[in-house]
């Protein structure tokens, strides 16, 4: 059975569409590519107890865990308090407001005691009233889309494969029973010629992670990657141009480039050995919001 | 000559008296102990062309740089921008009403293309009506009076010394020019049975560090700091209840525990190696505020 029915996939052209295909069940894949500028966030779904702390986290670590938005209170799935803002401004953006997240991604993890329980394609089951608690933490398709605008697309986007992620050793800023976390990091190899110019491309993607945390080897070794081939998550980088691998000794050109991941919080999570039901998107079946970029992140200058 | 002339320190209950005294020189000392429960601040002035890349540093480093106020313009020094919040509110207590920021610290330092130039009362001549941009960053003392009202007064207050800051080898994330930086702690000794309530009563200052970012000597190490007896700011720690020295082999049943410290964006700025005049408040003069603790932080829980 096709993962689309119904529908062509082109159709799914804004947020609200994406979610009611998801919501339908006629979505079921991954939402990379579909409804493009809009934001995809990343989906967990936590008991009311631990959602103070994991809120400070986020908050002190905003760049590996940029939240965009919460259940408006304890249990609200279809009502969310939005921290989507022009930098500082003081207004926010509405993030969704036709939204149930129980069933508008295309496919949820469901942890019980910190163990896989099952994967649905909604958690309605699973979702108690008065006391889930539903984040959303910013994700790195967006400034992926202005790269490519600047003639700079990440490799695995041309070689349609998915971003590395890594674990490493940068320690996050703990936040009561969330601590012992390190940032994971995306990788995108670029030329060093290219880095100030990826730099500023990114920088203003402020709630997607923004510009990189380190680049180039010697920074890897820093960050505590013992292996840029053998990434945590993702696929491993492989060719550049064709024209051979990718690593220290390849005399390619290209250094790696790292920026804070959203798998972050969901790392931190799991570590904290949490008692209940916790649940999350599956990797790449991202919640697709009403906001897009162009009202977050202005123009590109 | 007494650093402070026509009025009994003891008078100097509130931000706003604390401001004016230092505006009319009569202040010229340390702010410690001064005005209780007001928010005491760090001053960072910078020309405009560093301002974008310096507000997207604290905003990604929150932790160690939190960013309270600025200028509300390029130039104003008699008006802020505040950033100064309830968690997640959309309003803003403003931070100072009736604000100089070019005289309300009781002493400042000038640097001229990142060498010290001079140690002033006042920054009228330098500052630059058209470029210079003020950043007000939140410092611990809040969090001190709090730990104290609870039992567990840090050492170096009892022993009326200065806090130990350390460099270390975290890093910061970059922003734009201020790249290769890396956290400056402070630090406070704490018994092991103690850490969960330290950690719990100082959560909340979120705008002032929050709770610690590492604690026990593994995590000294962790940091990079080399000799515990070797602050590079501050006084070294010394003895416990008269006991005798702090260190790793001390066994006197103490751990160091860290704090992100305001040193950090200072350093950052200095690393930077920036050109033209930037300045700042001297060590422990700081600029007062009009906020008091209980408007930002809420009450002990």
């Amino acid at each position: 059975m096709s993962r689309i029915s119904g529908f062509n996939k082109n159709t799914l052209t804004t947020g609200p569409l994406v979610r009611l295909a998801a919501r339908s069940n006629a979505l079921g894949g991954p939402t990379s590519g579909l409804a493009p500028s809009y934001l995809q966030a990343n989906l967990i779904v936590l008991p009311r107890r631990y959602a103070h702390d994991f809120r400070l986290l986020c908050a002190r670590n905003p760049v590996p865990c940029p939240l965009l938005a919460e259940s408006a209170h304890p249990g609200a799935f279809d009502k969310l308090k939005s921290y989507i803002r022009h930098d500082h401004s003081s207004s926010s953006h509405p993030a969704a407001v036709d939204i149930d997240l129980r069933r508008d991604a295309p496919r949820y993890l469901v942890y019980r005691d910190g163990e896989l329980h099952a994967q649905t394609q909604d958690i309605c089951a699973e979702w108690q009233d008065d006391d889930h608690v539903g984040f959303l933490i910013g994700c790195s398709y967006s400034f992926e889309g202005a790269l490519a605008d600047a003639g700079l697309p990440p490799r695995h986007v041309v070689q349609d494969r998915n971003v590395p992620m890594y674990r490493t050793d940068i320690p996050l800023c703990p936040s009561g029973v969330f601590s012992g976390g390190t940032y994971v990091v995306s990788m995108r190899p670029y030329k060093p010629e290219d880095i100030e110019k990826v730099r500023e491309i990114t920088q203003r993607f402020t709630t997607t992670h923004g510009e990189p945390i380190a680049w180039g080897w010697e920074a890897a070794a820093r960050l505590g990657i013992q292996n840029i081939a053998s990434p945590e998550w993702g696929d491993a980088p492989r060719q550049l141009d064709g024209q051979g691998e990718f690593g220290e000794d390849a005399d390619e050109g290209y250094i790696p480039v790292f920026w804070g991941c959203g798998v972050t919080p969901q790392e931190a999570v799991m570590r904290a050995e949490l008692k209940g039901t916790i649940m999350g998107h599956a990797p790449g079946h991202m919640i697709v919001l009403d906001v897009q970029e162009h009202q977050v992140f202005g123009a590109a200058t």
